[in-house]
């Protein structure tokens, strides 16, 4: 059984968590028909809606005092990264439970989160191309400019905002074997085609 | 200015509704640069929280009687979207916002909610892989198997899951240039690597 905690906050991005969140969920799905219990949870500071950065209210399942053990600690970029930061509950909180869980995870700028919390000091890390400076010039960390996501041990960051279906793709094939992370790309039909990557003339 | 509205119902998947919400969301973002005020809004029959298929929890912006007037409209696909095409008020809801938005669009079974509501009758469509056969057996329809996403008209439909975030970023491009859906491609940065596509040996 594989237990995934996404962190939320306000201003955290989206994309940032609901991709993973796709990913774990259909990959807990899939893995349901062999009997395993894996199962993804929404974890906040406190109970209510937390106003994501782009504005959606999404309700988390647990807050810092009730959530599961965490086999997995996933921490999203956004905005709200940028401000938490400066937060001692939700810091101290990530490094406790970054502590216990055998794979502490970001995506975006969530890694500013991981270096204020320690999990990412004196690692290789991945962040938003925006922010790579930013989390360069925080000293005590190495930050990978060329690679969509990073795997540093049991530290494993990507870069921004799409580029975490890929780093939780990749995870759910270290979890539970590739040939099942690609029956997940299979499900949520992770073929991309990026549009306008090409000059061609528009339709009218 | 742009008005999308993105449809919520139990059941619908995350992932098909928050990767448009990712691009539109950021699109308006950069377009405010420029002073433009576009906007996007989660849209559900009732207030009050939408549990979404893979139980995460969302609270709409707007109910169906109170939502501004819309230049797009986006349906999600999902387990709900299965069962909600056996909602008439849900049903009727789509054919006349449809009627009245400049693009009507669906991403990976929404498709089955537009044939039930009747704008994707005749017409050229996508939908998620597992349920073509399912779609096709409807009538009326031409389900086309090959392509990530259709754009037949006004109407624009996708493959599963992640292909929302394909035929979003198309979209964004076709209403506001191609240049700017690239500007928000750098922003989400969709620059997919999706893992395992070899069989290369497996770290340990």
């Amino acid at each position: 059984m594989t237990t995934y905690g996404l962190l939320l906050f306000d201003g955290a991005e989206e994309l940032d968590f609901v991709g993973p969140w796709e990913v774990f969920t259909v990959s807990a799905l899939l893995r349901a028909e062999a009997g395993n219990t894996d199962r993804a949870v929404l974890i906040a500071e406190r109970p209510g809606p937390v106003r994501c950065n782009k504005g959606m209210r999404v309700l988390p399942d647990h807050t810092f005092e009730d959530h599961p053990p965490l086999d997995l600690l996933l921490v999203p970029g956004g905005q709200g990264a940028r401000t938490e930061v400066a937060n001692p509950v939700l810091v101290e909180w990530i490094r406790e439970t970054a502590a216990q869980a055998a794979w502490t995870t970001s995506v975006c700028t969530g890694a500013l989160l991981l270096h204020e919390a320690s999990p990412a000091r004196g690692r290789r890390v991945a962040t938003h191309h925006a922010f790579e400076d930013t989390l360069q010039a925080r000293g005590d960390i190495t930050v990978v400019r060329d690679a969509r996501y990073v795997i540093d041990g049991q530290l494993a960051t990507s870069q921004g905002v799409s580029a975490g279906i890929d780093l939780a793709l990749w995870l759910t094939g270290r979890l539970h074997g590739r040939d099942h992370a690609r029956a997940v790309r299979r499900y949520i039909q992770y073929e991309p085609a990026p549009p306008y990557l090409a000059d061609e003339p528009l339709a009218d």
